[in-house]
């Protein structure tokens, strides 16, 4: 038997129970705790690290209910035989920081979310909200129709049935006509915009908001290009803050905004429309969850607007479920071109199966139905919202920031909240971001301004997820 | 009706009737002949275009056959009110030489060869090779058992199941041990080569294989990075001619070379490896189609000598069917390292519902007797072709470069052929590709050398092709 010992400052915001339970899991991982190895009582762990009982206790039930270990009774904790290894027996690996983050924080891991009463950090979904019969049905039906088609290696750009079932789409769910001819299809806007990278060139810059979602600048910085993070006021992009030249490509989300929410208003689009034509640039338009406006007629996507200039991108990864590596984007007539010319030598990069499955389930009508029912069940998740913001007296305290759009506000309390705030709400397994946390300038500030995505999070949990907030206010102020 | 008129002197290499064919529909896609709109009569197109009425016929039956028009008996031929047409009535688009380059002349379109007697250009299987009911069936259940896996997103390098099982199949088929943490899954081969270059950086050059496989240099073009064209001797790349310095990696399918079929022998292997750790160079391994070896012990793949500087890559699109779009690549552990520092951000670009399928089938050991099977057939294709080269004399003509290895080999003419050599096989129905084909530098000489990709061509085709084959000789002499 080992001793175990990890220092307990490094848990940072995290509680301390999980900080210990992630030590364990990635010594168990990594095989440095060996398999069948017993591990310390939780009262001599306890005290080699200073921490309470109860605390060790909350890490061993974690580890033993994601099968790391196992309890003998009257005998103590085991390194369970079947858990899962790095390399096998007799190699240890020393994880890097990287590693280590990707293994046990990565935010996507839903894992992760569970331990949560409530994660306003992102919106998760119940199981049934994935129009599952549907989809296995035609799933069924496209296995046994198109037998043949899986000995086709599908377009490049997708599809053709594919793009022409998105076309239809575009043009009856949000009056724009796209055809189908200069739709790409991509297992997920990541790989769009290596695309558009490849198309545009890499001796210019891309402008993304600031605050914004993170991912894109990574994108073209992983790839060479260099970003410039652009501020966001309550309508969008700054204009004005573009720089006079150099840049080619600019990457909104104007229908709803990431983090705060907020819509650019047509008389901004068309002021960003005339400097894309200036400067011969482009605008990469992220429709992500314009689906799921669930009041008041949502704006005509800005494509509308300027289809030489915009690059509407959207995918159903969103819409559909996270496990469909499926997206789009229409190309403006002189990047399609370029795309002819250049790179119609790539092969398709999702499965013909899944893309004609897919087809059927837009043009079946499926995926309109689909969306209605998800804006319904959104209307309510946004009214369940609402509702615990008054019970809970919260709203004497905070201001929501709303555009009744997509899943996600921007609430902004009242009075001055440190970043302790966040440690207590964590330890009681609330979970909220600053909207800090996605600006890339320091100097912005979004001072008491916190996110709240609050996709499908239970009425009760909703209660006693504002009472958190609540009391840590008080605490905190 | 209108008056056609197509340059018929521009067909070039093609056969006139299927030129003829390609205009015409080119110009319904493009609205050019509105639908409903009647054709002129075989025998006033012959007489306009200067061609005879059969060719003609032969175009009209084509365009009939795919729908785009139909019969009216002795009324004539109408455009089809439902042929697909790019953008509806009344939009008349001009298409760009790469537009039709790309609606017309895919070389992986199935529909091209569907008219040829013989293709040796391109390897094509029958309906059946796919293993069409395990694959359904594991679907189904994987539909039904993994509900909840839907909502989840799929892990960035892949779904853990399958890269467990590609190090399990790794290990049991080659022997060689490749951790399921370096394995990197990607919807095709060119989106890992993508991540490559964000991993290897923009600033030194890819080495690839002349003559080789085209498409590889092209993703590297387009992606910024210059391209060195390393000429290929009997024994696979020439290493010597590799710079000293600047180049970080080189493109290599050792176990069989495309087009020529040669394989890399063990002491060539070493000596790439030591070039390797001396420039701080990666190989990438191309293993496409060592899977199909169908005679002799397969040689272990050159990951197995040198992991720290051999990125192991394959593909299953080749071995399954072309419209799964599943790839994987084993990154050395320092390319690994840099991976989940820099590119863990990128999230998961396979379906999760096919990774889990394809676990399963591999997992469940369908995937092993599915490539048995493959081989068993492919050596009967392979005894086809000697029987059929042998029985119709061309072995008198011609020598066969074969290595026992995928599905293509070399031959090679006894006698000079001029280029007149392939337009005479096409007015047969016969497509042959030059080995200089697929060459980058003019000055290698592979005179005389042709490509044979010997798919599932049936024997009366065959011998067929090798009679015409020996007619062309003979006419080209």
């Amino acid at each position: 038997m080992q001793v175990l010992t990890y220092p307990i400052e490094e848990s940072g915001k995290k509680p301390v129970y999980k900080y210990i339970y992630e030590c364990i899991r990635r010594d168990i991982i990594s095989g440095k705790i060996p398999k069948g190895e017993r591990l310390p009582s939780k009262r001599t762990l306890a005290g080699n690290l200073g921490v309470s009982v109860i605390t060790v206790e909350n890490a061993y039930s974690l580890l033993e209910q994601e099968g790391f270990i196992y309890t003998l009774q009257k005998k103590g904790y085991y390194v369970s035989e079947d858990a899962v290894t790095a390399f096998g027996n007799g190699y240890v690996k020393e994880f890097s920081k990287e590693e280590e983050r990707e293994l046990f924080q990565d935010p996507g891991d839903t894992k992760e979310n569970r331990e949560y009463i409530a994660d306003f950090s992102v919106n998760t979904f119940g199981a049934d909200s994935f129009p599952f019969d549907a989809w296995a049905k035609i799933s069924r039906k496209v296995l046994l129709d198109r037998e043949e088609s899986f000995l086709m290696a599908p377009e490049g750009r997708g599809v053709y049935e594919l793009r022409s079932a998105i076309s239809g789409y575009l043009y009856e769910a949000k009056g724009i006509s796209a055809p189908a001819e200069r739709i790409i299809i991509g297992p997920g806007t990541e790989y769009l915009h290596h695309i558009l990278i490849q198309l545009i060139g890499r001796n210019s810059f891309v402008a993304v908001e600031d605050p914004g979602y993170k991912k894109v600048g990574k994108i073209y910085e992983a790839n060479g290009v260099r970003v410039l993070h652009i501020p966001v006021d309550g309508d969008g992009m700054v204009i004005d803050r573009l720089p006079s030249r150099g840049t080619k490509l600019v990457h909104i989300s104007p229908s709803h905004h990431f983090p705060t929410g907020c819509i650019m208003p047509v008389s901004r689009r068309r002021k960003l429309l005339e400097w894309a034509r200036e400067q011969d640039a482009y605008i990469i338009e992220d429709d992500y969850d314009s689906e799921l406006k669930f009041e008041g007629r949502p704006l005509l996507p800005m494509y509308s607007m300027g289809s030489d200039r915009v690059i509407y991108m959207n995918t159903f990864t969103r819409t559909l479920a996270p496990s469909i590596r499926v997206a789009y984007m229409v190309l403006p007539e002189k990047l399609d071109k370029i795309y002819s010319e250049r790179l119609d030598f790539y092969s398709g990069t999702v499965s013909a199966f899944e893309q004609y499955t897919l087809a059927a389930f837009i043009r079946e009508g499926y995926y309109e139905r689909h969306i209605r029912r998800m804006r319904k069940r959104f209307a309510k998740c946004h009214d369940r919202l609402l509702r615990a913001f008054k019970e809970t007296g919260l709203d004497r305290d905070a201001i929501l920031h709303e555009s009744k759009a997509g899943l996600h506000l921007m609430i902004e309390f009242k009075k001055e909240v440190n970043k302790n705030f966040i440690k207590l709400l964590e330890d009681d397994y609330v979970k909220i971001n600053p909207i800090d946390l996605y600006c890339y300038n320091s100097e912005l500030s979004y001072k008491n301004k916190y996110l709240i995505c609050y996709g499908e999070i239970a009425e009760d949990r909703l209660i006693t997820a504002m009472k958190a907030i609540k009391g840590a206010l008080k605490e905190n102020g």
